[in-house]
């Protein structure tokens, strides 16, 4: 979030900028306590209503901040550094907001972006497309969903919801967006993982729901051009920086520790040698990120001009990202014991957090995959084929 | 524990062994809530002293079982799989008492040993040698201990606790061995660490603690000689077997998941290399962790007979085999979850504990200096100097 | 080679434990003069004619050593560490031998291992499965085989060669042994790689060879039984030990050299750390390789008596045994110039030699199939499936 | 070398980036055959005298290309792809030249800088602060010389060299520059090492040789003030740029080959697992270089400005890209063999120059020691303290 200068949408008339640094001073205090209570965040959920950032990424003629994809997702990484299940849900919003645009039509997304602004909407997720248990059978006044979805993250407490189905008729996937109140809609409370505990990334149950033609986005639809393909870079990307963020704050926080422990292991030839290796990771990581959130930044601005083969391009610069912050975070959330001690285990420290978070979100696609893409396209120069998940 | 065919000290007349297996089945039924619950371990730690396991090292003609070490250092790691912090207290329980063998007389030794089996008493320790605060003043009836130590494992609910102390005159180490519940001996219950959470590893306080000189290890001493340096071994010894119960445990239960969620998961390729490098990494391990009681076996029974240069050969078996199982042990608690994927980390199902306990029990000491000497061996035929963690 | 108490088929008298040590001291002296000249060793393979060491494995009725495969392989290990080529020759030559007994029938065996025991014969290999060019058409006599076969190791200057070729009437592997100077055989000088210079792992013509049908080992014929199966698991195992002895020549090389310099390298915590690396790496090979022989030894003992299952084991030993030993050596044969430094980049010390030796011959088969079989295993219980490789 | 518009100093009037091109080309048609040969590659260096390149970064003023240290080391990067004993002779004139900036005065550099370009001369290294058998003593008209320096890169066939010897007065070390053809100084033809062969890393005598305090630079000597500790920044990331390429030429040649054979391995799973990760190593490397080519040229800018924090931070950003060049760059000239297969061990191809090549280089100073620094610099916010290596 550089050279923010309009003010609209925040709680006070402060730039964005430095609402982002309250909001990240905000969730910091209590993200320890959180991490044993789980549950729905309702109340810092309800402070990002206000801080206006959920219009972060809507254009500025329709009332949002204007930013970048690439800002946005620096922002996520500041906010995974002291509260990655916030920041997960923050960032899987405007993923929301963005598949409106990429997959709709402009009328479908200029006036959802409008409502998003001015009614400060929460956007959750619904569109787990591995999980086919939800159908749309058509009826007389649109279609009826029936079904349930699995890790639909953000989906409590929001406002509207992005979800997929399978058209029983044809078969086709289709993706499309309700009011999370409508009849019918149930999302559960049953998200209790060891990690990323305040995601939500629980059930979301549909019985008899209504779904209007208009809500369904078709015009391009999901995966149907090169453009619209930018969707799981962009899914990625905020893994990326979610672990990266996670990764940077675990070495922070050791880092502190070990200084204000002070004693021996600052300057044993060992701790530093670790420490210099799980540094040199987290700066490549770093680095990767940086080049991902500019090749994004980059064929977002090309529209419908970006094709297969620059999406390509755009899907290994994310998947670099998102291996090395996985790699990286991993080993430092692992390593950082080593800097500070069997003293810093102890429970109210809430040190393990970090490994605890990053292993559950770690989980979300099996890193090996990118791994593969990579070494195809360095041996065969070959991209990845677009799906939900490359 | 092969071929056991005493049956004294157990419970119900059956031989050692099976009385094991019983143990590991109690302890496996409650050990996730234990888990979670923390604190001391009070029904487990009396179903160890019913169980006469706690006389498993103890001479025959004592009333013990008579089984080696290397024996021990198998049911441990079998309780690990299950219960690392019961294995742990279990564990050190036969160290304490085989520190008045290696450090004390035949005469101080006899008499602690035939009351260990007869009280069925269970021993903590309060050795820690790196904390140096509790101290020995001479008084008219021999000492005074006063001061505090850190990270007593198995102290709480213990009967017996062997403690070190600086002589205040002479600055000597002084290890002796005292009622747990004696006038002045405070064991408290702050052990409150993200993992291995119930092997009480917390403070004792000491506050005008009177000790009695015949109580002190003095023949040969702490670390005196070749011999009485094998303790160390056997402390790393017990590390390495605690290690690897884990991540056999960890593998296993991964294996189990991974077959019952049944999937395409067990014939993905890259699912199938990362167990194929987790499992021989594993298997290393237990060939050094087997190496490594025989080695421990041959020198204890060697008596006062063992030279410096076998113990040292002792104690790089033991390196050996404490620095696979930490590495194989962490690779598996982190990789196992690729195996069995994000539904798999519910937190009622637990799968986190392995990590956790592995992680804060291998902070024990570095393992990078075991490499280091298991280098200098290596390049310079020299075997390492005897310390309390060498 | 323990006990070894016949001294029939050597030189001089003496027994072929003594007999190896001579051979190793022999190829010693010149193998780093030969790595350079490269081309067929006929000095050194008429050293092993002379040994008697080329009927270590024949049976002693037959006139033989009658040493177990497991005692072979140590032999190749010993080797190794010298000259891996030699190594690899004389350990296929073994190879080639065997296939008779587990490929054919007993009258076929029984006469080629008295033959090969009073006329020292060598064997050398043309069976190279991937190979395809070769084929067997029926003919007036038995069969003409025509084509061409690579990687045909220790073909030149052999005495016989066990070849396969492809029968055009059936479109059936067959395996069969002819006497190398059979008319229409011609092996050709144009092995050249950078490593394993002096194995003749080139070329062999084959125009128009007379092949009788009492030739072909059909009985029970390639991989055709449990018993015939394991002959891939002494192929994989002698190129274990092979990787195994350039370990160790690495490793030993490198520390004798330190040892020479003197200087500040040997105390060095980061040269000392690495050598704890390799050094536990190179154990942890040593030990899966001695298990693995143990395996072979039980294995071929049971005879017709093995059955799937137990192949399968063998064969994970095997498995467990190349990766371990590739990946220790190569990281070795890298690794050990961190001891010694740069002036021991010399050309005329040769030290390069370990890494050429080993990055050729670890390419024969991918280690990481290996490791996905040891996953197959470790996972879902499965032993790999018999064939050329597994 | 980018938008290059002089022209003075090439051979036909193209712009020097044409002729970094041709340069590239020609040395690339021979390296293969050079690397058999070893020794002196005396038409490559005057290729090199022809083409103006050795002007690269001497000052247009002074009649040089202008360029900046960035641009030299991206050159210096493309010349290793094909040729890295080039490379280093090449990069190595380039930090004797900027010796006399950095530790001289400008008096002295001027003079000089205009002589090289006017006479095309090349410079050479006889500087190894390590080997301290070189002495300077008092003489009538001066000092006089004498003594060996060890690992003296292009020294033979050069035209200046750049010295370190101790005063034998005050004991300080210092660093003159003389013609290679003084009476006394014999450049020997000793350096045979099995990878890096036409460096001429060999041995310097100096009998008697004849110093002027003029050519003596001591002003402000060497490591006396920041600006001039970042000589060690240049040399260093000369390593990585060399590394660099080496990595690359490496890649690019595996890839090649694997494309022409076509076949299975460009599609097997493990095989594309394995590229991705030494790719993305490979990317890591080339960020880090870009990022020290940057910090580099940042801090020249900033003349006698930059103070010790700077050049700590620079000397930070070259260790990253060093260790990971290091890192990449052996695994892929190692890991290239899984994508060619065993085929591509021909000794013709010459593949495993790449390695030899790299394992000779990467033995200049230790690696782990870089790591050292960059753990002291994340956790204790300590830059390292300038040496000739840091």
């Amino acid at each position: 979030v550089k050279n923010v200068t309009n003010n609209l949408p925040t709680n006070d008339g402060s730039s964005s900028n430095d609402e982002v640094e309250r909001v990240v001073a905000a969730l910091a205090e209590t993200a320890k306590e959180r991490d044993v209570e789980g549950g729905t965040p309702v109340r810092e959920r309800n402070r990002l209503r206000e801080s206006g950032l959920l219009a972060l990424t809507i254009d500025r003629k329709l009332g949002g901040h204007g930013e970048s994809w690439g800002d946005l997702l620096h922002v996520v990484q500041r906010f995974a550094r002291v509260d990655p299940s916030i920041a997960h849900v923050f960032a899987f919003h405007h993923l929301m907001v963005e598949t409106m645009r990429l997959f709709g039509s402009p009328a479908q997304w200029t006036r959802a972006f409008e409502e998003t602004v001015r009614e400060r909407l929460f956007w959750g997720n619904a569109l787990n497309p591995k999980d086919t248990r939800a159908t749309l059978a058509r009826s007389a006044r649109g279609f009826v969903l029936r079904g349930t979805k699995s890790f639909c993250s953000g989906a409590r407490d929001s406002d509207r919801l992005v979800v997929s189905a399978i058209d029983e008729e044809t078969r086709a996937l289709l993706v499309f967006v309700i009011p999370t109140r409508r009849a019918g809609v149930e999302t559960l409370a049953d998200w209790n993982a060891f990690g990323q505990r305040q995601t939500d990334s629980g059930t979301v149950n549909f019985s008899d729901v209504e779904v209007d033609e208009a809500e369904i986005l078709r015009s391009p639809g999901p995966l149907a051009t090169p453009q619209s393909s930018l969707r799981p870079c962009l899914s990625q990307a905020i893994l990326a920086h979610v672990y990266l963020g996670i990764a940077e704050g675990a070495f922070d926080e050791a880092r502190a520790i070990q200084t204000a422990q002070g004693g021996s292991r600052s300057s044993d030839p060992y701790v530093l040698l670790r420490a210099g290796e799980l540094s040199i990771a987290l700066d490549a990581a770093r680095m990767f990120a940086e080049r991902a959130r500019a090749a994004i930044d980059r064929s977002l601005a090309r529209g419908a001009d970006v094709d297969e083969r620059e999406r390509g391009l755009v899907a290994l610069d994310v998947a670099r990202a998102k291996v090395s912050a996985t790699q990286a975070g991993l080993a430092i959330a692992q390593g950082m014991f080593d800097f500070v001690g069997p003293r810093a285990t102890h429970r109210l420290l809430g040190l393990d957090r970090y490994w605890r978070n990053l292993r559950v979100h770690t989980l979300h696609d099996p890193v090996d995959q990118k791994l593969s893409e990579l070494g195809a396209f360095a041996l065969n120069d070959r991209v990845p084929a677009p799906s939900f998940y490359s």
